[in-house]
């Protein structure tokens, strides 16, 4: 990375071009100003998921929000890699870290799904989103993950597309996951679905196992938690089929 | 796992064959008593790293501590993959959390190491320690990882053995970790080295690339937390060359 560009970096929803003006609200007024201690004249980095990244200098912060011009574009927009993370909620803590650790790892969408042994049903999205949000700032993601509202397992998987491949982890016989991929085919969408800390039920991993698009796969012989299990997901589908590969 | 074993697994420094006792320290007796509720006759499942898995009966438990009288074998003992991790402490959070994944993963050896621009010096073993020992127990691991006392780099190299492959994640242009693996043997031996939230600095990653057997790699194009990379890495490793692989 180049040390003389701004080091803060924010995710607005606002389009960017050279010239332009973009607003920040309230919290991301207060981040600069308090925490990051910039004033009037500051530089920052700003994207938005479609225009690229831009350099951009405050002009003015107040308690309400603030006010950037939009300066010269650093970086063209990129494609992220087309990964969807489906998940069991877990407890608050495990919940936080694997959301931040999964837009790190690149997920295009993160999807909490209610599956019968699923114990923890309440989901903050709106906390989840504030921690996607930083962690892809975080990360110098060009793209911003969507997180969707919680729905059951089912209706998760209703109209599903066909292409997309659907990874879940399973504590019996399967295939391990680097076997499993490797007939997919570079750049091809995917997804990984965990189950909750129970695992899945007998009904819903034989349901699971007969979908067309489906793979039950293995993640070695330790009993890993919820959230380990699907770091170490996303980390072997970004490694043999997203954009961690050569050239990608 | 067979439902019908006992769900609480403790490791224990005892040896462990059929008929003998073994004792509990004061914390594992409260934590049997107190939070588990068990009283004596209930059965324990315990590994010592060295003898394999034994079903036990609790004889007694007190404030001071607690025994055992061991029943029979559940598992002979098993060898875990050779991996290091070799990283620069980081603040307390992250730092547990990598711990807790890095023995869920299944390494062998945490190594904190000192490097130029690593800021957080002191760390706290015991704490360390008591965090792998419970991940240990609870990932069904049947041996006990090392944590060894932070050395600075160059003394974490010194006699390092010429068979045992070190990836270190670079943010340069350093092939993709998953290309790098595939000239290893699967089974061989192995280390991954992390740096500091601020990197290496330039000479050590030129000291680092010049090393015989070091090799720098590549996690994907966002920007990874120390303890993210840290747990891709030995996701990689173990899927490609450790005891993820299919007959290993």
């Amino acid at each position: 990375m180049d040390e003389t560009r701004p080091k803060v970096r924010l995710y607005v929803s606002s389009p960017l071009a050279a010239g332009g003006v973009a607003t920040l609200d309230a919290g991301q007024a207060h981040y600069l100003r308090n925490v990051m201690r910039l004033s009037p004249g500051d530089g920052v980095r700003l994207f938005n998921g479609v225009d690229g990244e831009w350099l951009a200098t405050v002009d003015g912060l107040s308690r309400k929000g603030g006010g950037v011009t939009v300066g010269e574009r650093l970086r063209a927009q990129t494609a992220d890699a087309d990964l969807w993370l489906l998940f069991a909620p877990v407890k608050r803590a495990p919940l936080d870290l694997l959301v931040q650790k999964a837009v790190e790892l690149g997920v295009s969408r993160l999807q909490p799904v209610l599956t019968r042994r699923t114990v923890v049903e309440r989901v903050n999205i709106d906390r989840l989103d504030a921690i996607a949000v930083e962690a892809a700032e975080q990360s110098q993601r060009m793209s911003m993950p969507e997180v969707a509202e919680p729905v059951e397992l089912a209706a998760a998987l209703d109209d599903w597309p066909a292409r997309r491949r659907l990874y879940f982890c399973d504590t019996g016989e399967a295939p391990p996951m680097a076997e499993a991929l490797a007939s997919d085919a570079p750049g091809s969408p995917g997804a990984v679905l965990i189950g909750p800390e129970g695992g899945f039920d007998p009904g819903e991993r034989q349901w699971l196992a007969a979908l067309p698009y489906a793979a039950p796969v293995s993640l070695g012989p330790r009993i890993l938690r919820a959230e380990t299990a699907a770091l170490a997901a996303l980390v072997l589908w970004q490694s043999a089929v997203g954009d961690w590969r050569s050239g990608a």
